[in-house]
């Protein structure tokens, strides 16, 4: 482990910890964060782990205009041996510098960034929960911070990673969900900023969303903006779909986040010797796949839920009831291992984990 | 005049003005600004007048982290009696209400807004510059304040208007520019927010800006998302060529924004009996005529800029020089006109300006 030099500061009142029975997702924070900033001329500079605190920007900071911004999402937990474990966490800072490029913001040093969030962690291990499903949720974000309205990449940033003790996302355990797939709205297209992790693909959305939500849908399935007929995320998380015995998953594009959780489940079902393909998946063939009883499962897969299930999915007036509502078996598999492995309670033979030994 | 109830608490001490045959963009702004809160609760409340300053916002902060934000752009000037002006204000108010309902934002009730900023306005006239081509830049903008990673609407925002005296945007005189018409990026698809004034729009169109600089260009013309054949943008203004004596410019669709320059422009060629139309136009069409010697001239419309003539057009290797890089004559005419009226100096015709009588 480095050791980056880091100036810490430490809160002279700590927070109480929340009832860890009760948690609920990114609304309680720890009581530090780790800051740094950006210059033209010191590059990033000024890295400080500090009490977490509210910040102060000029009305004019160019993120309230516009949006230049990226962040990421991953999550620490406490193995068994309460060590503290984190899940490939090199691939969520090496996603921020994609994100970064894209967004014409400058790139970090990724091996640097995780060895300040090593050592942030390491100062707020107790906030870590240990019960089944929880986590601590980890937030590092960038945004211009430059007093200026001109439509250009400001000249300075700030990056924060705030942590978030977070419940389990399946409080009564994993359950499938019913989607609908979104014509009207789009949420990328090619040339756009749609494998970026930036805030305006998110907000975008909410729109599609609620829309969903009000005919009792819990998220959207995305088409692709072009012939608005591929399938291409569902919410905010990649997709797979089990057809016949075959997974397929969307193949990574110009508009497709390129999730590490995704990632992983590919790596897995390779070691399991299930099939997988990367591929474009068109609507009428999940419709006829269906029809003809081979759409076996299908399933969201992210950072915060990890699975989702999907038990029904919409298409205007057609309805698609998927394994009668019930969680697939390799669904369940791909949960098991996948958190298994994340929280230290399965052997990791990918060394897909690390660990910081405190 | 309404008068809507606002709290003013004046600046103790006031900043030096800025020398008025210097002036930047957005770089300085003036003593004072307008913010207003809106919770779920009380719904927009607590109209406020105050000194500039900057604001505190907590790190989980939803502008941060998913971009839910729009903004407004419009200019005050002084009239040849010394009164303020303005130019369509209703219409921004408008559009922001329409960026709103996009980004799932709650809408403002757009009288009272104006009647906030004409409050303003009063209180900061001395910030008005008066020189020829200057103007006091007004940005109106709401995000979400709310301290929450939850990827869904927020349930507390900020509005707030700040205030920028501007110099020229030509120092030297109206001039042509050059133009690249950018293939790869894009800038907004249907289904997307390119209707909508939201800062991802924009942060997401600076790597096409930085490859069109390297090469020379000053901004990028933006294509359709689907097509990749019909011109939609120029930078961030509206667009419209002269073509064989008659003026087209891109119609409005799911994805261009409706520009109020863009609005007065058609209004105006209508009442001077010059053939405007709206209607899809691709790159190849502009191509012919170009070649067939018709494409008589070309210019980006939009507040900051009022008018930019275009002088070169570079599409791949194709280079389409226009009218020998000199402004046309119906280029001219237009710039002259519009920022004649919205400077006060030519009579009003249309009802288009808001007079502020202190």
């Amino acid at each position: 482990m480095i050791e980056a030099k880091v100036d810490i500061v430490e809160a002279k009142e700590k927070k109480a910890k929340p009832d860890p029975e009760n948690l609920s997702f990114g609304k309680i924070f720890t009581d530090h964060m780790f800051t740094m900033e950006y210059t033209r001329e010191k590059g990033w500079f000024n890295p400080k782990i500090e009490p977490y605190a509210p910040i102060e920007l000029d009305p004019a900071a160019m993120i309230f205009h516009y949006s230049q911004s990226v962040f990421e999402g991953l999550k620490a937990y406490l193995d068994p041996e309460g060590h503290i474990q984190l899940f490939r966490p090199q691939e969520n800072f090496k996603r921020m510098n994609r994100s970064n490029q894209r967004l014409s913001i400058p790139l970090i040093n990724e091996e640097l960034v995780l060895d300040y969030l090593k050592q942030l962690l390491t100062l707020e291990k107790d906030w870590i929960p240990s019960a089944d499903g929880t986590s601590l949720y980890i937030r590092p974000f960038i945004f211009a911070t430059e007093s200026s309205l001109s439509v250009a990449p400001a000249h300075s940033y700030k990056f924060i990673i705030i942590l978030s003790p977070v419940g389990s996302y399946y409080p009564e355990g994993i359950h499938p969900v019913s989607i609908q797939i979104e014509h009207d709205y789009t949420r990328a297209v090619r040339g756009g900023t749609g494998t970026a992790k930036t805030g305006g693909n998110y907000s975008a959305g909410y729109i599609a969303q609620a829309k969903a939500a009000e005919q009792g849908h819990a998220q959207v399935m995305w088409l692709d903006g072009v012939e608005k007929e591929y399938i291409e995320e569902v919410g905010s998380m990649n997709v797979f779909f089990k057809i016949n015995g075959q997974v397929v998953t969307p193949e990574l594009n110009d508009s497709i986040l390129a999730g590490v959780t995704r990632k992983s489940i590919i790596e897995l079902l390779h070691d399991w010797n299930i099939d997988v393909v990367e591929r474009k998946i068109s609507v009428s063939e999940i419709h006829e796949a269906y029809k003809e009883g081979t759409l076996e499962e299908a399933f969201g897969a992210g950072t915060a839920a990890v699975i989702s299930p999907i038990g029904e999915l919409s298409w205007g007036e057609e309805v698609m009831i998927i394994n009668g509502r019930q969680t697939g078996d390799l669904t369940k598999s791909l949960y098991t291992t996948l958190t298994g492995v994340q929280t230290g309670k399965l052997p990791d033979p990918y060394g897909w984990t690390v660990k910081i030994k405190v």
